[in-house]
């Protein structure tokens, strides 16, 4: 992995790379997946005792480049048919979604771990989704592809580490999403997981967060050029329904105290209607469809499909614990860092309490912090300054 | 106007009736519009004085049929376009959508008042709207019709209420959209409104609310059956769209605690997942689809575009006050009460305050009350035996 150091407290030029895993990935839908390819990064230098490890998991529409800034993007047009076919760009570009978090003297601080980021199965930056050729048939999976859940994002990362030769890890950290890896790890590889740092994430979505993923589903499923999910090579995509589906993401994200200290409700056009029921008038429209018109240029809407589907899904209780989080967790041998804020509506901190709860209830070390910060779910990816020094202590106790 | 006692506090069986307005009716948008039907109902006997007519408005998906029984939807198919070929039913059908609170001993007591309920301006349920006939081309207006705001619907109500000869009003009340409308009563006609009663409502939408319209409007814009509009006698209706417009409606109207608390988090099949991107897998998605599907059948797309497009116009003190909600609110003489709920989220309590607020600092009649209850936006129309003392009192203080 060849960084430059392009400027203080940046990895630098980064690159992403691909792995073929060896042996087919068991599904928990009872499938498996033959001929897995994971796109990866990584930041920082491996250990000679390979014991600094540090794994970062990204959200619904993140990808394997979590900081620094991308190489031209060659590789991914040559491996990912949605990244040479379907989008207009095609690997990751641009900042890291997490480059405030990683890098030298930050959060996952460079100098002293290798931190380690893959894009998710299922995901359309690199690793095997529904854009990808299935061997079987030569052509795109599309709707074909199974439905995987956390537990496989989760078990495709375990192989994928295998690979690098990669056992032990120092954490497992994300957001959103990324949180529930990093949980699902701590519960699927108890011994193999020093601590996990889990923000703005829950056990189980409520039931309105399982409504709005729902409801975005609903927006590509009714688009008829999603064509029953196989549009690749069609010409046509469901970018119109998956518009929709990202302006009721987008909403969720945010707290309504924030989208009015932002836009008010300013008119695009002074104080002068103009009276249409089709085009943007108020400012805060105008931004949902720039929103939505940037977002299906760079994001595959089947992706969209099954993440939102393994997020709903996800529901540690069920899965391990007959119905009790305290059962699920009961093999947990990880440290437990928790980050919630205040304005979160979607994974709102009484989530994170919940896990409190049952940690403490069972003797594990954990602690919950949650800041006081108004911009909604989207602060774990905005409040860089005041999560730093939290995970940075608590990294500094587990590796000391 | 025939009603038949049916049951104890109902006003019995009713029938939706129809007036033509002699005049065209000036708009906001600059057009007018001609040949203006209005669908109401009456419940109560008008007094020989004419003081005692209460209006009642109805919100975004309601019609004429507020209280008691309907009788069988003939006259509507005949006046309606929409009714006769689009929808599978006409008329509006069951229990009127207010029945808890209008009727003999109920808030809206039809033993003293004489409760007149029209269908707003742009509905769909036989008042003049997109699915209506234009009379310059006689084919349905579709998105040719004018743009229409609360203001234009009160005017509609206005003028209706000349050709039933009733002069002054004794209240005006609704709830949400109709809440507004009782609010653009008491500015726009000062010295004929005795008082307002506004339920879970406000004098501008905040900006997360106007973000959920703009969503519900590309929504079913996006969808290809809406062929800009005019879909009428196509055999194409953009439902698909409108379902996903009226699931986010619909998630924004209850509160995340009361979707908890009624499907928790569910599975259809116990706890056997079928591993499906398409089909309901929780009961709270089914549920979502259940709803779409029968509204889709009730309502037309185009009433939703433009009706979800005066909800977001509707700002007192950008119409009135230069900015100013004082300003906008300084000529008003009515009384006002004003309902809100600790769990609204669409309408939350912040918005009646600041019209209570601004009524005082003008030495204006008014109180304001929140209710704590849990089920958010909806407990305008469930908290009934909460609202009727509040309203049975502040209505004999008017009219003693």
């Amino acid at each position: 992995m060849s960084t430059v150091e392009t400027q203080p407290g940046s990895v630098g030029v980064v690159e992403t790379r691909y792995v073929d895993l060896p042996d087919p990935v068991p599904l928990d839908c009872g499938r498996s997946l033959s001929g897995v390819v994971v796109a990866y990064e990584t930041y920082g230098e491996l250990s000679p005792a390979r014991d600094n490890v540090i794994l970062v998991c990204h959200a619904l529409s993140g990808d394997a480049h979590a900081a620094g800034t991308s190489a031209a993007p060659v590789a991914a047009s040559t491996r990912d048919g949605f990244a040479a076919e379907e989008r207009d760009g095609s690997a990751p570009t641009g900042l890291g979604w997490w480059d405030g978090m990683i890098g030298p003297g930050k959060a996952f601080d460079t100098d002293a771990y290798y931190v380690v980021s893959t894009n998710l199965l299922g995901g359309c930056s690199g690793t095997t989704g529904p854009s990808s050729t299935d061997p079987a048939t030569g052509t795109a999976y599309g709707a074909d592809f199974p439905v995987v859940t956390v537990a496989d994002m989760v078990r495709v990362e375990r192989a994928f580490l295998d690979v690098l030769g990669i056992d032990r890890l120092a954490a497992v950290a994300g957001g959103s999403l990324g949180g529930m890896q990093a949980l699902e790890w701590a519960v699927s590889y108890p011994d193999q997981v020093d601590s996990i740092v889990v923000i703005a994430s829950t056990h189980a979505l409520q039931p309105q967060g399982v409504a709005w993923n729902a409801i975005a589903r609903e927006a590509i499923r009714a688009d008829p050029d999603w064509q029953d999910g196989h549009y690749y090579g069609t010409g046509r995509r469901p970018d119109a329904g998956m518009g929709v589906a990202r302006m009721v993401g987008h909403i969720t994200y945010l707290s309504a105290p924030a989208l009015d200290e932002k836009f008010h409700r300013r008119l695009q056009f002074a104080d002068d209607l103009r009276y249409t029921i089709t085009e943007p008038e108020f400012e805060v429209e105008n931004y949902l469809r720039h929103q939505a018109d940037s977002f299906v240029r760079r994001f595959d809407a089947n992706t969209y499909l099954y993440i939102s589907r393994a997020l709903s899904y996800f529901d540690l209780a069920r899965q391990y614990g007959e119905g009790s989080l305290e059962q699920a967790l009961s093999g947990v041998s990880a440290r437990t860092l928790l980050i919630a804020f205040s304005s979160d509506w979607l994974y709102p901190p009484a989530g994170s309490l919940e896990i409190q709860e049952a940690l403490q209830a069972l003797g594990k070390q954990v602690e919950l912090h949650v800041i006081d910060a108004p911009y909604g779910h989207d602060c774990f990816l905005l409040e860089e300054a005041r999560q730093t020094p939290l995970i940075r202590t608590f990294l500094t106790g587990s590796n000391p």
